[in-house]
């Protein structure tokens, strides 16, 4: 199933999408049971937003092998967490705003899982059973500040700093998905979720462990290495297979 | 004004606090106009829960000179950010609960902002403005893990790791407050707001300036030097010249 987040005229609210062009309404959340309502869009009326509104998008920092490497940090021996604030979230096709303490704005492209039910100390056996489905991400970084700061999450944590979307796909095996960032349409980042250093299932276990999850909220799996600087006016691409890409600007 | 946030059967609400020991419930919350409702409670009737409900707690590291020679950092040029889920937060007389995975969990004492208006890239001098009031906070930090893993959100974002309270005072000059730690009874931290390094308009003023800040959203402006481990069946409290004491325990 895809699921989206759209708004048309003032009102906002989930969607399934089918035949690719057509979104049945949803009545509330698609968290718990899935209620398709009467109504029905083409999806060329609607603007799409975010898939889903997080209370917080818990990240994992060097979880690709290339990454750690490129970034000069040794391989963990456990998840590195940090947190964006539910205020960084934008929808496909929003800008990417330059904030002017910084002067070196990066992608990274990511799997994000998307909770679906209220879960803590989950066993990794379990872990799929409280995953709506999975997104495209984008852990924009202010590459200058991290390194400044020591501390990643000022860097990490700029209003517009992650983009989501398009769509939360709910059947999918997160095991070897192909992950492709596309920079004014030349790809930069390319490979695969089977390279994480920690599984999904192994993340959300870990992350459940030290804090609650609710439904919509967002875990970042970690981007693979190609990771580079966008500029004013330049067109990001996430492409994940089975997902789809994810499309954002950039301004200031 | 005084504003706590309670609970009576199994209604929350928003309160204020008048004559010591009188509850006037309020309609809503107190985000904008505050609205006084006729139903009055004795405050003993009522369970008083974390006063308000942050979207994010954004907290700051090393702010006190004193602390962040104790624990080794450099005195930052900026200050550096974190954040707690809001999954972190509870209440006065609830339990710090001691995960599984860390040896050594530590108090942190810290003056607490509460916003009262959404804003972004506020202006030192407008600062005030946005500010709701201020109460106790306690940093809760699993100390091995927070050196385990260099990015302190792990160590930080366990559930129960920050207990806020009692209540939120309005009228109030943050510039030189005393802020003590008591541990069982013996007193472990002891300093004044007059030694933040970052004073609290100054720091609603940078994080804004990275991140929307919500209504209810909570700045912990760091802990004064003294901090030290919580063994399971402590008391621990935090005091505040003008606010009160939150009073914690803690447990496995």
């Amino acid at each position: 199933m895809e699921i989206g987040r759209f708004i048309y005229k003032d009102e906002i609210f989930y969607g399934i999408i089918t035949g690719g062009d057509k979104v049945t309404v949803l009545e509330g959340e698609p968290y718990g049971q899935i209620m398709p309502g009467s109504q029905v869009y083409t999806i060329d009326q609607l603007k799409t937003l975010a898939p889903c509104t997080p209370t917080k998008a818990v990240c994992v920092g060097l979880n690709y092998r290339d990454h750690a490497e490129e970034v000069g940090y040794p391989i963990p021996e456990e998840p590195i967490l940090f947190i964006k604030p539910s205020t960084t979230v934008i929808g496909p096709g929003a800008d990417i705003t330059y904030p002017p303490s910084s002067i070196q704005v990066d992608y990274e492209a990511e799997l994000a899982v998307v909770i679906g039910r209220t879960c803590r100390n989950v066993a990794i056996e379990q872990a799929r059973e409280y995953i709506l489905g999975y997104t495209c991400g984008n852990d924009v970084t202010a590459r200058d500040l991290q390194r400044k700061d020591g501390q990643w999450t000022r860097a990490k944590s700029f209003d517009t700093f992650l983009p989501l979307g398009p769509y939360i796909i709910t059947e999918l095996d997160p095991g070897n998905l192909s992950v492709e960032l596309r920079l004014n349409g030349e790809t930069k980042q390319s490979s695969s979720t089977a390279n994480l250093i920690f599984d999904v299932f192994t993340l959300v276990s870990f992350i459940s462990g030290v804090m609650t999850l609710k439904p919509g909220d967002v875990i970042m799996t970690g981007t693979p290495g190609g990771i580079g600087p966008i500029a004013v006016g330049d067109k990001i691409e996430v492409e994940i297979q089975g997902i789809g890409v994810l499309s954002n600007g950039a301004s200031r």
